[in-house]
This record gives C-alpha cells, structure tokens and sequence, in this order.
C-alpha cells in the first residue's frame, strides 16, 4: 500500500492522527524534497523534528529521485506500507495525480490522507473561496521570459467578479543551471522564493504593457506569508501599497480580489493596511 | 483564546496534531450542530468517540445556539481557552468568517487551525484544482421554489473551459417547518441530504427549461460520496449515467467538468463508469 500523506501547512504538528497512524505502521517513509520543508518554515537541518514526533526515519526524495525513481518507490510499495509525505493536501497547490496513475497502473493500491492546502487556508483572510476563479501562477520573470498568460485569466476571473488566487511558486531547488548543464556538470542554484513585491511589480508591468484596465495600482490584493504557521502574515490594501512591505520568510502567495461582499470586507478590514 | 479547530474529512483522527494540542488545553469545547456529525461519517450518537480521543466533553451547538447565543461563547473565550469545532475547514465549504469578525470587534483573540476541505479534497478525482471557476450550491427544488441562480455561473466556468464544484448542502436539521412556525410551535424536520441524483435531475430539468446547452445528458459529471472516508465513492461519466448509481449515505457533491486535459483524463478513467 502506498500511502500518500498530506502534512498540511505551518509546522510538523499540522499532521492528521490518521496522517500519523499510516506513517508508523510503514516501513518505509519519503518526503518530496527540501522546498517542502521550507514551506513547513522548517530548515532542511530541522528534518530530525519531524522524525521525532513521526517516530521514523525519512528518506528526502527531490525532485529528480521522485521523477527518476518513482518505479522503485511504487516497487517497495507493492510489497511493503510505504508513505510519502508532501506538504499540504496530496492534490492541491502541487498535485501528486501523477504519482497516483503510476501506483494504481503497476496495481500497486493507493490510500490518500487529505489535509490543510494553501486553495483552502486562503480563506482565513474573509475572502469567500467559492468567489474565486481560475487559480493562476506568477513565475519569476528573467531578461528574455516575461510570460504573461496569467493576465487573461485574471481580467476573465474579474469580469465575473471572481478572486484570483496567485500561486508564486517559482522555487528552483537542486535544479540544474543552464550554463552548468551545457558543461555537462550538475551545478545547483540556490532556492529562490517569490515575494508578494515581486508579485505584485510583475503584475503592474504586464498591465502596463498591455495598456488595459483589468487591474492597476490602486487594485485590492492581500498578500499572505507563511500560511497556518504561527507568524504567519497577511495585509490587505492597494497593490502600490503592498509593493514594499515586508512579508517575511518564504513561502508567499497573492490574491487579486474581485467584487467584495459586505462581509469579506469587514473580515478584511482587520487585515487592511493604513494609508 | 478561541480557537476554531478544522476536524476535516471523514473520522474522528482526521483531526490534526496541532488541532488535538489546543483541544487539550482549552476549558471548554464546543463543536457545531448534528449535521456535522453526520457528514464526518458519524450517528449523533458517536459523539462519544470524538470526546474520548480528544479527552473532553464536547457541547454540541446547534444552529441556533450559534446563532443566539454566540456572545456567550464569546465572553467565555475572552477570559478562558474555548475551542469551536468545525468539520472540514475553518474557511472551507461553510465559512466561520461572522464568528471571527465578532470574536475581533469583542477584542478576543482567534487562533484558526486549518485542515483538510471539501474544497481541495475532491482533487482527489484527478481534476486540477487550479482550473476550478466559481463554486456553486445546488438546493433542493420545492413545489414553488426552483431556483436557479447557479444556471449562469455554470455557463460561465463552461465557456471559459472551467470545472465546476457543486455543492449539494441543503441540509435541515432542527429547522422548524413553515407550518409549525405558523402555529407557533418549534416542530423539527429530519434531515434530507442531497443526492447526487437529484442534483443531476434537477440541472437537467434547469437545463430543459433554458432550452440551451450549457450542460446536456453526455457532460462529464463526477460524483463524489464521504470524501476522506474510508468507504469513499467516487464515480466519474455523463449525466445520465450517474443519474441512477447508488452513491450511499451522505455527504455527496457534485462537479461538472469543463475541459479536460490528458493526465485528468488518466486519472479519472479509474474512477469511470462502464456504459
């Protein structure tokens, strides 16, 4: 049985007691890589606190272990109870379906523990999450790519009032760079994490690009840091005025609002920022 | 402090780690009305499995103690720990945002601990959560009340090729009957939960009505039964097909697919019925 075991958001502790119940009884444990760790505002070197209270041993898998070795993975399980921890829900921000197809494809029996993602924590800040639409991603922009096919779903979630939520989760870890890789060298590249700022100017360059109205300085957004953690961080106000506050420690996401009820507005109010 | 504790999906030890640390130190528990209870997958009368892992006894609220009597609550919380119990998420399918917004205006503090929602577990059929537009409810239709405000918002996530997540929550439970109410008594009707089936019959019947073709016999539906449970139903195909499986005790949802993409379409094949 392959167990796919949401550890939720915020720290260790967010872990379901049925979450906790699969992993002792495996024999063996594997957790998506260390950008998963940050994300639970844990250091790499923190992953002890986690074997503490699991009381297992965890093998870290990145990004090219679950890409290249997943067959051996899904091996393991068809014989043994084998969990895999990722952060959040199995099937939210970042989906394991994949994973899933290759398991029930080699007959191998699946079991998802569900948990907290970031697509339902949103609502802390009084937005109402059947209010919003299509859910975008924001990539870091470089000197030649400055994609902009999120602006399209942003002005298609705003003519119907939708919010959207912006993913910002553009994190290169243990990727190879382009210059290494032409060396035949496998170099990495520190982790690099979107910030609500950096969010936000992206967004208010492509609009100027484009010359439209789908959204501008004066735009209600709430940018929110480190979801269900106990420092976590959410303002509320007009884009330009997000623009330099200091959201703190990775990870970040952004909400473009849409047309706000009387009741999201008083539960934002809380959250708002002075100007 | 109050603290709103998410149970999430399914049983008892669907509670996380965190959420079981704040029950325990909290003087008084209370957890919303029966209709929780039944969607976690538990008689009333199970309540007592709840108050033996979480170590305390639980006061069951019911809505109109929430409703009336939620200052009480909220007196209690500012000078003691309470924790407020809610199936799913805090922030999820039916949000909390009033009782938070009145905790802050009566300067008690909140602390809000995530689990898993309706709102991401259904990722679990393989649709991407991200390429979900604007959630619907779908009510029970009367003799006299057939509303169908949800008609256009379907149309609306269709056109931009967006699935729709349905909502089948007209639950009443110790809501008094028009009739009793006349004759000022407080007389209970028992819950009705709706089906999948009559979810689907009544889009068709709105469908028909509208002469259009926003949704028809052969749109791609999913059917979604006990979502975190272990006996879970989930059964993927066109309208009219699912409109006579047997999907089984509540709580059930609904969504309608818009366009698919290949690696949805491997996942949900598992969950397809034969025709």
């Amino acid at each position: 049985m392959l167990y796919i075991v949401g550890l939720g958001l915020g720290d260790e502790r967010a872990i379901t007691v049925r979450g906790l119940d699969a992993i002792r009884i495996c024999a063996k444990i594997y957790m998506e890589a260390c950008t998963s760790l940050l994300s639970l505002g844990l250091d790499p070197s923190a992953l002890p606190n986690l074997e503490k209270l699991y009381g297992k041993e965890i093998t870290v898998a990145d990004r090219e272990m679950v890409e290249e070795r997943a067959d051996q993975v899904l091996r393991e399980a068809a014989d043994a109870d084998v969990a895999f921890l990722v952060v959040g829900d199995p099937f939210g921000a970042t989906t394991h379906t994949d994973l899933v197809v290759r398991a029930k494809n080699m007959g191998v029996d699946v079991k998802v523990i569900h948990n907290a993602s970031i697509m339902n924590a949103i609502g802390v800040c009084g937005l109402q999450l059947y209010r919003n639409g299509e859910t975008i991603s924001i990539p870091f922009f470089t000197e030649t790519w400055r994609p902009d096919s999120f602006y399209d779903k942003i002005q298609n979630n705003r003519r119907l009032g939708l919010h959207t939520l912006a993913y910002l989760v553009h994190i290169r870890v243990k990727e190879s760079t382009w210059e290494s890789l032409c060396r035949g060298k496998k170099v990495y590249e520190p982790p690099r994490f979107m910030t609500v700022n950096t969010a936000i100017s992206q967004l208010l360059e492509v609009e100027e690009a484009h010359g439209g109205s789908v959204h501008g300085r004066d735009s209600l957004c709430i940018g929110l840091a480190r979801l269900g953690s106990d420092d976590q961080k959410i303002i509320a106000g007009p884009m330009v005025k997000l623009l330099d506050v200091d959201f703190g420690p990775p990870l970040h996401c952004l909400i473009i609002a849409g047309v706000t009820h009387p009741l999201e507005e008083e539960m934002l109010e809380f959250y708002m920022i002075k100007w």
